[in-house]
């Protein structure tokens, strides 16, 4: 299943997304009656994908970043994949929907895309064996890890390089019922694929990135992982077309411009 | 005015405390009806502080830290005060309140105290000019910005370090109409003083950081920042009393004890 946050006439809701993934007008979408992060129903209503606005399919209180978790990635930045995963915060005010743009900030000159596969936390989350993590897991979205390769150098802490507002495209919905051992993500600049690398080439599988970020941190409904960017990385520039495609769960499409 | 939240009788509700601090039996929370980011009126509840529990003072969106913002601090991590605020962030499932226990964790052998002023964001700000930081400034309280140290060194990113549970002990309440330039902090461990420190002494002011802050993420009502810590940060130990006092403010008291 496919769920989506929206927008219609102002109004913001959740829906269910129906339709092939490959032939856009015939995706419709199905408003529900409730949350997606309990039990809920289909309502009658049923839109036209074309006819609704798609917004972040969740408002993550946290998002966790994963660096350097793809061998090839953490070798382009000139080190090695940890040993220990290395976690980092994104605020969510650096959370922005499908179709929106990153804005480039005056203070960088290096903006750059990481595309990666998004976990979405489905329940309340502390210290999970691996054989639980699936029952905390709600599904799976594309996100843009944007990050100001310069100020990353030269702070150090990540957190301002990776935290201006903009700086984390996030959707177009979450799927559930995947298998995460499957996945694909791939980036692709104006037509062209930047980025291309199964999950499975992952140093930490998704599996021990919730264990692991769960015996630190609570997770709670809506928190995202991001679980880090192959190779391929680079530069960002005003007027780009970016997609984060991850295969099976959807294609995540934003813009660039600069800021003013 | 100083505004705290707590609970009673199993209901959350925010109130305005009264009374002299020097005189803890002669304090009271008056309830308000509403909320403290907006116009609020006094209710005629009036309740003994012994009557009702204290909680965090707010569930930050966000906690905003900032790294080595005291000279003395940063040469006893063994570097200098950087020219640009270094910031982090914390989860904000890190909070929790007066009385309660920061939770050593096994991963841990080195959990350490940092006392520090904690700055409550009262409006939407982005790009915050030097001359309108107070008007987004809803007030102040005590934090303290548990580390551990052995993590910090071996991750290099501090957010696993920094982003326990239980490793963000705020309050005990919001203290409003505060110069913050008169402010200052100390740190009691069992009843010893271990760090004491004026505002005048941070390297960036705290109307600096928010100018800082800003111009990276937007702050939203609640948003905390942490402006940095003093010299003498040291160990925690199962059973420690810890207090942290920021004059004119408040106390803010926490215990501590092992995980499990």
């Amino acid at each position: 299943m496919r769920i989506a946050r929206f927008t219609v006439a102002d109004q913001i809701a959740y829906g269910v997304v129906d339709g092939d993934l490959d032939d856009g007008a015939s995706l419709t979408v199905n408003a529900i009656d409730g949350h997606p992060f309990a039990p809920f129903k289909r309502t009658s209503a049923r839109l036209a994908m074309s006819d609704v606005r798609l917004l972040p399919p969740v408002l993550p209180n946290k998002v966790i970043g994963i660096g350097k978790n793809y061998v090839d990635h953490a070798r382009e930045m000139g080190g090695e994949a940890p040993t220990t995963p290395v976690m980092f915060l994104k605020p969510s005010t650096s959370v922005i929907g499908p179709g929106e743009s990153v804005v480039l900030p005056e203070q960088s000159q290096q903006v750059e895309f990481e595309g990666e596969i998004a976990v979405v936390i489905g329940r309340l989350a502390r210290d999970v064996p691996p054989e639980r993590v699936d029952d905390v897991i709600l599904g799976y979205t594309c996100a843009n890890d944007v990050t100001a390769r310069d100020l990353q150098r030269s702070d150090r802490q990540w957190t301002r390089a990776k935290g201006f507002d903009s700086f984390c495209p996030l959707g177009p919905w979450i799927s559930t019922d995947v298998d995460p051992g499957g996945l694909s993500v791939q980036t692709e600049v104006n037509g062209d694929i930047r980025q291309s690398a199964p999950a499975s080439a992952m140093v930490h599988s998704i599996t021990d990135l919730v264990v692991f970020v769960s015996s630190v941190m609570t997770l709670i409904p809506g928190d995202v992982i991001l679980t880090g960017t192959p190779a391929g990385v680079g530069a960002l520039r005003d007027g780009d077309r970016v997609s984060v495609i991850v295969a099976g769960v959807g294609r995540l499409d934003h813009t660039v411009r600069v800021a003013g």
